[in-house]
């Protein structure tokens, strides 16, 4: 049996469930789930939000820990080995984009709480192509978050061919953000926060921002016209999305991990600065391989607060209350 | 003097205008106007639609014809060469945009009919850099449209990466949509025409197209779904926008080139299909001189009607009457 926490209802608090998750799928891995990070999806999964619920609902899809068993057919990984979950826990592998390297958009993907019981356990499960080794040099703890909102950020850099001589401007500081100012940094390019929090000022340039921008100041955005090659959006509100492109310089991107409803542009700005406005879905297989290591490569990690898994419900309401600074990790217990 | 035609107000006729262009300058060219083109931007700014018009107006900016006078300081062009000037007659060929190759982007870039007088007329002037040779094998009469129409569905291609493995749509089938499906075909691409007009079919599939698709059928274009790399959209009305999104593939790209006011889409569809919206004005001074060679080496030109220029009010009217299959060349006398 498994030991986690689920929601019975959108509306229930979390309760401790035991669940028998059958046998281990020939080509799956059981992961002892030594920290899970909390990631709004959660929140918005839990309040079914999306619509593809299914309860009792375990949660969870930002794990790292241990493998303690592998399927019959799994190659390449061992037991005791680090290991980290996010979003995605398995795809077909089979599709055009699982063969391109785009498992991420595979149709037939399956997200770690989508239809299965996530990371809020004991024990997870994933596909062992999905489950990806951590390297030497990151601490477990710190992990988490980087398989999913950490690949969710570091994917757009890849995706749109940024070079070391861009300038990026990330939109939010939260649990996307900062990890995204983290990422622009260390890719060298040059990083400018925009926030609607001044406070948040002296920690983005900690975070890696050069530059901090008010976003609430409409006149400052004014004045950042055509600045910048990329701009991440990571919040998910409404914005005054031309005076965002406004900031863009010919040929720039505005790029959205943060899922407002609908986006409404003027489009002359678009053709005359030969602008575009797009989106990205995490990452694929290789991609989180990728990112992990650039981590451990450039000590990457999120600014994480942690609870015990046995105080999931308070942690879910200091997610909620928009207190997290920056990402919430459970630990054991 | 140089002897055209102008508007002397938006509601004004078009009528003969005779004026002083004065001193040829250091880094120009004069060009004898054989052929030139009518654009739908001709009778908008007549219009004064876009704020930017002087009157009196002379129009026309898709010029063939020779060269008949260089400034002092003008190199590797001849007097009697063959050349086209398009939308853009001059820029100041020192800014970064410039500097990249992205003249088009020039923020002091200059129009062909934007506080200088056009191409309905026997002469033009240009900027030497702007004076596009015209090769061997193509005919001037069908010149003229491909060096604004043309570059500007052209510039698409090269701008997005396409490859002829991609699977193109092109929406519109009218004087840029018509060009577009021909350099989809010579591309080596898969075309799909997206029309109003079923009664177009037959002339697109001749134009280049595979497929046909009728865009008032919205099963059709449900049934679509996932299905193209990039859409180039060439009108420029409003558009139910999600419908057209959601028939791109994953990582593909809708792309504007006629110009609605305004752009709405659901985030959603681009996030997770990791599609993107862009646009773009024209293209640079070597991007025209490719398209040019390309349509050289392929036999690629506009379907033209000609009217003699004498008979610019009426061909005027053809044009906005909507009846113009597909690009008017207006002819000399």
């Amino acid at each position: 049996m498994f030991h986690g926490f689920a929601a019975s209802s959108p509306e229930a608090d979390w309760e401790a469930f035991e669940f028998d998750p059958g046998p281990l799928g020939y080509d799956e891995v059981e992961v002892e789930v030594e920290y899970c990070g909390i990631c709004h999806s959660d929140l918005s999964m839990k309040k079914n939000e999306w619509g593809m619920t299914s309860y009792p609902f375990v949660g969870g899809h930002e794990v790292a820990g241990r493998i303690v068993a592998l399927g019959e057919g799994v190659e390449g990984l061992e037991v005791g080995q680090r290991v980290g979950v996010g979003w995605t826990s398995a795809s077909c592998l089979h599709c055009d984009q699982c063969l391109s390297g785009y498992q991420n958009r595979c149709l037939q993907a399956q997200g770690t709480i989508v239809g299965r019981h996530g990371g809020f356990a004991d024990r997870v499960r994933a596909q062992a192509a999905w489950t990806i080794p951590i390297p030497e040099g990151l601490d477990s703890v710190d992990c988490g978050p980087l398989f999913c909102g950490g690949l969710t950020v570091f994917d757009p850099f890849v995706e749109n061919n940024i070079l070391p001589t861009a300038r990026v401007a990330v939109v939010g500081i939260g649990g996307l953000g900062h990890m995204a100012l983290k990422f622009a940094r260390a890719w060298g390019c040059e990083v400018t926060a925009l926030s609607t929090s001044p406070d948040k000022e002296e920690e983005a340039r900690q975070m890696g921002a050069h530059h901090f921008l008010n976003s609430r100041d409409s006149e400052a955005l004014a004045a950042a016209a055509g600045s910048f090659d990329m701009v991440l959006v990571t919040v998910n509100a409404p914005l005054d999305w031309d005076a965002y492109i406004n900031t863009l310089r010919p040929g720039g991107k505005l790029h959205l991990v943060g899922a407002a409803e609908k986006i409404t542009a003027t489009v002359f700005p678009l053709i005359l600065g030969q602008r575009s406005i797009g989106g990205s879905p995490t990452g694929g297989i290789v991609r989180a391989k990728e990112m992990i290591d650039f981590c451990a490569r450039h000590t990457i990690k999120p600014l994480i607060e942690t609870f015990p898994m046995s105080e999931l419900n308070a942690a879910m309401e200091h997610l909620e209350a928009g207190k997290a600074r920056y990402r919430i990790v459970l630990t054991p217990g």
